[in-house]
Parts: C-alpha cells; structure tokens; sequence
C-alpha cells in the first residue's frame, strides 16, 4: 500500500507492506544516487543489512554502497555518533548527489537525517524503519535530531526523506519489550484525534501484540495516514503538530532524568500519556473514567505504567522547563480535552506538581 | 544605508554604516527575543562585547543576554567548537523565541548560524560581522558550517540571518593582514561579474587597504548588494550562486591541506583567484594580461601570492574530489570566460594539474 506525504516540492511516499524492504535500491536509483551510505545499529545490521545492500547492488550495480554501524540505544543518540556517521561519509566520499538509508529504529532515524541535513547543507536520505514505534511515527515527516545531556531532542533538523519502506515483515524479530514502546506511540494517535481508533486500539490489542499481519498493517498505514495529514497541515510545528507531543512532555523528562538509558523512548511516552490524561483531570477536561481507559490501554500493551525511581519531581519540572514546547520559562502541554480531542495549553505549576507527586515523584 | 536581502518570508535588511552595532538592541527587541546569546572570539569579544550586551540590555532591560566566547581561528571551525555554543545555550537555557548573535569574523558567523539552525530545530539569529571578509560575504546569504578533517565547510545548513549590522567603525581595530583577506572576497565578485567594478578597485585600491571610510562603505555595499541579488536568484545555490565559489576551489585545498591554521581563507583565496585565472587561460577562454590583471590586483590588496610549502599536487587534487561542487567523481571549478564573466565548468584533470604544477605544487 503507497501513501504520500504532500509537502509540495517535498512530497514523498511512503510503501507499507511485506517485502518493502527489496525496494530500496528501486527508490535509490530514482534518485540517481551517486553512492549510498548505509546508517544501522549492532542489533539491526545482522539481520538486515545484507538484505538492504543486495537490494541496492542489483538495482545500481556501479554504484558504491557502503555502511556505517552505530552502537544500539538511545544513549548514544547524540553529536559524538553524529560526527561517527559524518566520518563515514568524508571517508566513503559521498557528495552532493549521494544518499544516506536509514535502516534501523526511531535512533537510527533520527541521526541518519539528523546526519543528512547537514552534509553538504543537505543531501538526500531514504527512511527504512525496522521498529514498529518507526514505522507508525518516527519515520515519518522530517523531524530529526539528537539529544544534548540538558534535554531530549534539543538540537536537530526538519529534513524530509525522499521515500519512507515500511517493511512489516521485519517486525517479526522485533522483541516484545520493542513492540509494546512502539503501541506507545499508536495509543497516543487515538488520544490525540481519533476515539474511534482508541477503541479499535482496545478491541485489537492483543492481536496487535501478537503482530497479526491483518491488525498490523491496517494500525501503521492508520497511523502514517494521520501522521501525514497533521505534518502536511504544519510541516514545520507552528501549531497542530504540537499535539503529536501528547505524552511527551512527561516522558521527556523520565528519559532524560534517567540517562537515556533506563527506558525505551516508547516506555517514557506510555507514561507520559497517562501522566497527561491525569494532569487533564486536574485541568477539570476528562474525568476519572476517561483516565482509566487511557491507564489500561496503556498497560493492556505490556507497556510499564509506573516508572518513577531515580525521579524527583523537581529534576522533572526543570526538563520540563527546558522542554522545547516551553517559552519564557513557561510550560507547555498537549491536554486531553476528551478521548480524541486535544488542545496545547500553558499549565500551572501547582498542578503538575499534584499529578507528578500522585504517581509517585517527590 | 539599507539593503534587504529578498527571501519571501525569509527576506531580512543589511544595515551598513558607521556606529550601526548600536541597532543591535533595537533589532532584537523587533524580534521579541525571550533570550540573547553572544557568540564571539578571544580576539572580538574584549573590544566590543561590552557595546553589545549595553546595546541589548538599553532596548530590553529585562531579557537575559549571556555570551560564550570561542578561540580565534579557523582551525576551531569544527563540530567541538559547534558543541560548545550549544553547550552555552543549553545552560542559558535559550528557547524557540530565543536569538543568537554572531559578534564576529566569518568563522563565528558561519558557527553561529550552523548551531542557531540546528537548536531546536532552527532559532533566529542576527549577523555582526567585524571583520570586511565577513562585511562583504560571508555574513549575507545564510550559509553557515564548519570544517571536517576531510574537508572545508563539508556539513553546514542554509539558514539565513533575520538581521546584519554591519558597521563599518569595527574594521579600525583590524589588522592589516585581516584587511587584505576581506579584499581577496572584494576583488572577487569583480571578477564574478562585474568588469566595472574591477576597474574601480584597480583605481582605488590604496584607499581601500587604508579603510578610506567613504570608499570602503561604497565597496561594502556593492558587494552586499551583488550578494543579496545572487542569493535572491539561487538561495540554495542549485545554479548561479556556485560562482561566488571563485578562487575557492584551490583556495578550499590549501586550506584544508595546511590543516586551517597556516593561511587566512582569504588569503587562501586570494591565490585561487590567480590559479582559476591560470585555469581559465589553458582552457583557452582568458589571455595572458588578464591573467595578468588578477594577479596584480591580488598582489596590491597586500596578499601573497604564492602559497606552495607543503602542498602536493596529488593531495591537493583529492581535496577537490572531495569539494561540495565535485559530484560523480567529476571536480567543477568556476572558470572566467572574460574579466566579469564566469561560468561553472568540469576541468579535465591534466589541465588542473598543469596549473598546480606550473604554481610550484608537485
């Protein structure tokens, strides 16, 4: 199944299905790549990298192909593994007209366009997902970037793909810790704009645990679909993007207070998403109820629901004054104003202490 | 006087003059900063730091404004250095509606721009350049970057400033050998495209060397004004805007091959500009008076012209494979076709190599 991201001169697809994965050197050669630098991590390059770089041989076979294997985690998500991919290219000599391929998770993702933006002032880069929490999200709409020790995704780029392969098959090696992070990410696409999907989230939760192949593909192509309609509505987060961030204020926090290296990206966000519905309670928008469902949505995905060792509430609500959202020292949330329906709003102190100082953050 | 430097949404005004560095409050309370970082030298920041932050505090009393200071050189030009400004805006805690300003030569103009692009995800940043290399180029058009082992300004963003102060009061504290590199971009854009203009610098260049204040605003703003109209044409430079990369490609390998802390870039670039002269008379389109012509005007700006120690031809042509122009393999160079006149052209490697050659580089 092809969807498109229509961003003008910007616009590029987006293949979901089994097999995308062999289209890669198909996409590269219609962008006449002069050489391809291959982004990937320890976990992912075992078991796919071979695949990705056949791919390419046999559709451009003069073409140089070359990897660069960063270590796997969000960790060393930051500007010392930039420079190891930046390194690569100088080394490979990729120019103007060269590509990078981004064969890996929402890390992976990140740093490979992050990477790309700059070389060169920018070059080309195709997104190759191999998580599901990069399939349904990360992978798609430009945001790139790294952290810095004072905060998650502080330094970074808007940098399109040319072209995003969501392979579903490679998700059968995917651990299941790895597969609940990303129904994070696919709970917060219900929440954020659309109850039906929420309860089609709950009725299907197991089946998406599972990785039924039916249920898979219909939640990532949903996913994308309203990931591609908000970013070509506000490609540049001026306004209804914003929202995409509901949960991740919170979780922010919990990773950087916990090093980046504790939780997975997708764990911090399913906290978060709770945190938010109760901090939405607190604002008086949703009411008890409301909050159970996104608690047990959350925790029906195998997803942690209480992480609060290592946290002092005050530690939390400095990210949070750091957190990007936040201008003119105040901050800033996505609130649920019900389930479906969201709205960016500054909130007090006082009652994001009360949420923090419930689930346990002192 | 005003120039604007026309983008759309981007477009943005050069004001050049004496005394202009007092504006820059002014422009920044425009911008509603909630927040001001300096980025400045060793060399800059002692004389004229001070008239900054007052400039900054008068308009806007109560906006923080802090500085980081950065050591003097080209060979700091480097994604270490870039961490360091990001390292300060972290602490300072800039956000979204926070500005950065770059109080400096060219090297602090381009780190400036690169880090303000990238901090999250791009923030605003205003240009006063104090040196005449930064007056007349470098701080107008929005490229910014830095330097990598394998090459000159190889990662960087287009990210064009919101405001340039260029006033032309600092250049009294320049020494000498930074004047002679600001003219080396002069006489440049003469040779670009603009046989008049030559003519008027082979007139007055004495008064020129001396920062004859009426004729060096006029040279500074005839060299802002064929700036901003190149960028206005070719803002990512995707065609005309490459000729401004005259002298640069020889002038880049020196740089690189003399690890960017022997020579000035522009006086790196002053002898490309006599080399792509050379260029340009083997591939037949340029005799030997106007090579001539290049040569002596390069000569009475007070740059050397001859740069050989430590440079081996073989090296030096794989600096140029590895130039941002070269693509496929392919090294691009822009050749004059007449004083004035200049087109970008591939250059057969034994022509190049004669050229090297023939300057003392085996």
């Amino acid at each position: 199944m092809r969807l498109e991201v229509e961003l003008g001169v910007r616009s590029y697809p987006i293949d979901i299905g089994s097999g995308t994965l062999a289209m890669l050197g198909e996409r590269a050669a219609e962008l006449r790549a002069t050489r391809v630098l291959i982004v990937t991590n320890t976990t992912v390059g075992p078991l796919y990298l071979d695949r990705a770089v056949e791919s390419l041989r046999k559709a451009m076979p003069n073409v140089p192909v070359e990897a660069v294997v960063l270590p796997d985690g969000e960790c060393y998500k930051d500007l010392q593994h930039i420079q190891m991919i930046l390194e690569a290219a100088g080394r490979v000599g990729l120019d103007r007209k060269s590509i990078m391929v981004a064969l890996g998770g929402g890390v992976v993702g990140d740093m490979t366009g992050f990477a790309a933006g700059m070389w060169m002032r920018g070059i080309d880069f195709i997104q190759v997902p191999t998580t599901l929490l990069a399939q349904v999200d990360s992978s798609v709409g430009g945001k790139t970037g790294v952290n810095l020790p004072t905060g998650k995704n502080l330094i970074g780029l808007f940098h399109q793909p040319r072209a995003v392969l969501i392979d579903t098959d490679v998700l059968r090696t995917l651990p299941a810790r790895e597969v609940s992070a990303g129904i994070a990410e696919i709970i917060k696409y219900g929440f954020l704009g659309d109850a039906a999907f929420v309860a089609e989230l709950e009725r299907d939760m197991q089946e998406l645990r599972a990785l039924d192949t039916h249920v898979v593909s219909r939640v990532v192509a949903h996913c994308c679909r309203m990931k591609a309609q908000i970013v070509r509505e506000d490609e540049q987060e001026n306004g209804v993007r914003a929202k995409l961030n509901l949960g991740h204020t919170f979780g922010h926090a919990i990773e950087k207070l916990t090093g980046f290296s504790t939780w997975l990206h997708g764990e911090a966000v399913g906290v978060g998403l709770v945190m938010a519905a109760m901090l939405s309670a607190e604002l008086g928008h949703l009411n008890v109820t409301d909050v159970e469902r996104v608690r047990r949505l959350v925790a029906a995905s195998g997803l942690p629901t209480d992480i609060c060792e290592g946290i002092a509430a005050d530690d939390a609500w400095r990210a949070m004054l750091g957190d990007k959202k936040s201008v003119g020292g105040v901050v800033r949330f996505v609130v649920m104003h019900a389930v479906g329906n969201t709205a960016i709003e500054s909130v007090p102190e006082d009652l994001v202490r009360r949420v923090m100082n419930a689930y346990g953050w002192h």
